[in-house]
């Protein structure tokens, strides 16, 4: 699967300059000097000064990968071309297949077993593309081009992969679609090789087969979150009609992913929250230290944490401190950096201390980057989980901690599924 | 109280040009053109160009109100002076108060006791200050001035509102502190009849007066948000020693909190995203209608609907269309401006839909701004909530559509509370 995720060549199968079209889109998205870049359509000769073959046959060079953006009805002939021209994989973007009517399932599976009988991969059909953001490949139609970052992101909606796409770093962006020949199962197990991908998300509404899907969880190495989309009986048929799987019991469901070490989250917003602290902190165990320059924050954040059963041992003696040591352990609004670094030090350097959560609430002479700077030394000191809640609007502070792979979260309660999270696998 | 959130004059007992002092944040803060601004410090003559006084009778205009950020031990002669000089409230800044030992509660208790013979009124002590930004009136220590807005905060943490001051627009800020004198009842009550504010917002950790508490939020009008900060008893010692208050037993407080009709939020996030619904919609039925261009979110959004006991009445019929009529109304990934004005004129004009959800994930042909401004106009049309959830990284129209009051929110799930608050009051 290396070849079409990483491919040397590409053939843009509809390739045209028509606005808003989904061929022009590729033709945008695919566009660097990375890899030798084919348009075919037959109603061209050339495009934005280019050549445009009449079929893929005609190319002279070999292509990897071919992308398939026409409607349905011309889909198995050029299938069949690109089978001529031994391409090592076929991404059908265009839909009306199995998730349409029962002909279109018909010609998908024809089109599927031709394929796997010449021993070509097929992602799709009915799918947003797919996207490898560390060899410069956005083979999608998705309205921006990702990031560089270490999160998997393997999707049954396109949609879903659009809302996220701008948000965050990913090592592999998947639209599985109709799932017709490489299969979600295999997507997965792909993911958990490559050496960019950190954590593995997935957007789930149905899996085909529960036991092959809960199989592969159980055996990958990587740590997985999960959102499982329509557990509500209701929306079943809803979602037959958008990818064409079955939705399933939920509870069954959601205890099998439990079973399997997965994260399973709530929110789209959670599936990221918790995947950044699964790609960039190490497990730890339930034993958990706060620092705060907030009091009410820190009474929030132990709040949380009792209540999701997360132990706060004591905090040992700090000398010379003007403030009480509790865990949470607040330092008071006036904390300078000096402050964070003395009590994270301490904390953190505890025994029975597994993870720090450092709270800074923005307040008159609080240094936010200096302390964003002074955690992120700290963090490659110890080789315990660090987390960090940077609240109100500091954004360059943000920035300078994710970079450096401490998670942020700008409330307290966003931190406790995320830290559950890493107390798994 | 009018004359203490919008005084005609104020003194800065304690003004300074001390780096990182309290002092100079005060008269930072207080530094506009609306009104006189005095500064007071017995070891000054001046301070940026201009006369300070050694005491505040020393002034020869009125002074409504005086600010005071001075070491505890010299504010009881400080209020002697503003007693004599006649001022209209006192704010007292200083912390060492009740919160700390037993002599700083008897110093508290005289100060207050004398305040209250004199008729002025007493802010604070222990508190970050109040800001009433309609006015331009920021007599804080707060690292920002807030933008103007219509959610009143009401908080019994400083940093609390340090932490969202610069994230929304507020009508009136108040930091209670100890309420020695002007009590937590008196601010919401306060805050009910201010005329810029359209929603109260609470941070609270503890009620003195249980009863007096939840018979003034049933007795007034505006609707509230709160969230309730040391829910386990563990905590309750770290909280007395913050703000002196009891923390009280948490599941009391509220179901108390639900009879008098008061939206509870479980996090800081949750209370903006609440309070901006309750500003800026109407109340509504449950009877809801959801439109989205994205299928998984559209899934989503049924999912968490469901869940929480919404209805999701039969959409009716529309003419010429390519979609299904369900509800969710999923008009496809390529939906234009006109096919989102078509579906959502359509729905929300249905005599059985109360308050309309729009969902728009970013798609390749999505035009954000368009149909932010073609929500807008439909909002204008029709007297039924709407509320948007535009995903992705659209923060232009999503700032458009809260400028025209459409609460927006970048995930699906996050719908569910403030939607559920438009339900009561």
């Amino acid at each position: 699967m290396n070849q079409i995720f990483n491919p040397k060549s590409v053939a843009i199968i509809g390739a045209t300059d028509r606005k808003n079209s989904v061929g022009l889109c590729l033709v945008n998205n695919l566009d660097n000097k990375k890899r030798d870049i084919f348009f075919v359509n037959p109603t061209y000769t050339t495009l934005f000064g280019r050549k445009v073959y009449a079929k893929i046959q005609d190319i002279e060079e070999s292509v990897d990968l071919a992308v398939i953006a026409i409607p349905r009805q011309f889909v198995e002939a050029v299938v069949n071309d690109c089978i001529v021209k031994k391409v090592k994989g076929v991404l059908i973007i265009s839909s009306g297949f199995s998730e349409y009517d029962d002909s279109g399932r018909e010609l998908q599976e024809r089109i599927a077993l031709k394929l796997k009988e010449s021993g070509i991969y097929l992602i799709g059909p009915n799918c947003l593309g797919i996207a490898n953001p560390s060899v410069n490949l956005n083979a999608s139609f998705a309205p921006s081009t990702p990031k560089k970052g270490d999160i998997a992101l393997i999707s049954q909606s396109g949609g879903f992969i659009d809302s996220v796409i701008n948000s965050y770093g990913f090592s592999l962006i998947v639209s599985v679609g109709n799932a017709a020949g490489i299969t979600l199962e295999e997507y997965i197990a792909f993911a958990d090789q490559d050496k960019e991908t950190k954590v593995i998300a997935l957007y789930i509404e149905g899996v085909k087969d529960g036991r092959k899907f809960f199989n592969v969880l159980k055996s990958i190495k990587k740590p997985v979150v999960a959102i499982k989309a329509g557990k509500i009986p209701q929306l079943q048929k809803a979602i037959s009609s958008h990818t064409g799987s079955l939705a399933g019991e939920y509870r069954v469901f959601s205890s099998a992913l439990r079973q399997a070490r997965v994260s399973e989250a709530e929110s789209m917003e959670e599936m990221f929250d918790i995947a950044k602290a699964l790609a960039w902190q190490g497990r730890c165990k339930n034993k958990i230290g706060v620092v705060t320059n907030g009091g009410g924050a820190g009474v929030l954040m132990a709040d949380y944490l009792y209540d999701s059963e997360f132990e706060l041992p004591k905090i040992n003696a700090i000398d010379n401190v003007r403030y009480k040591t509790n865990n949470p352990l607040d330092i008071m609004g006036d904390a300078t950096t000096l402050d964070y670094i003395k009590a994270c030090e301490s904390v953190i350097s505890q025994r029975d201390i597994s993870a720090l959560i450092i709270i800074q609430t923005p307040q008159m002479t609080t240094t936010s980057l200096d302390n964003a700077k002074a955690i992120v030394e700290i963090s490659k000191k110890y080789s315990k989980s660090i987390i960090t809640v940077f609240m109100g609007n500091v954004p360059e502070s943000i920035k300078y901690l994710e970079e450096h792979n401490i998670p942020n979260y700008t409330d307290p309660k966003r931190v406790i599924k995320p830290l559950k999270s890493l107390l798994k696998k």
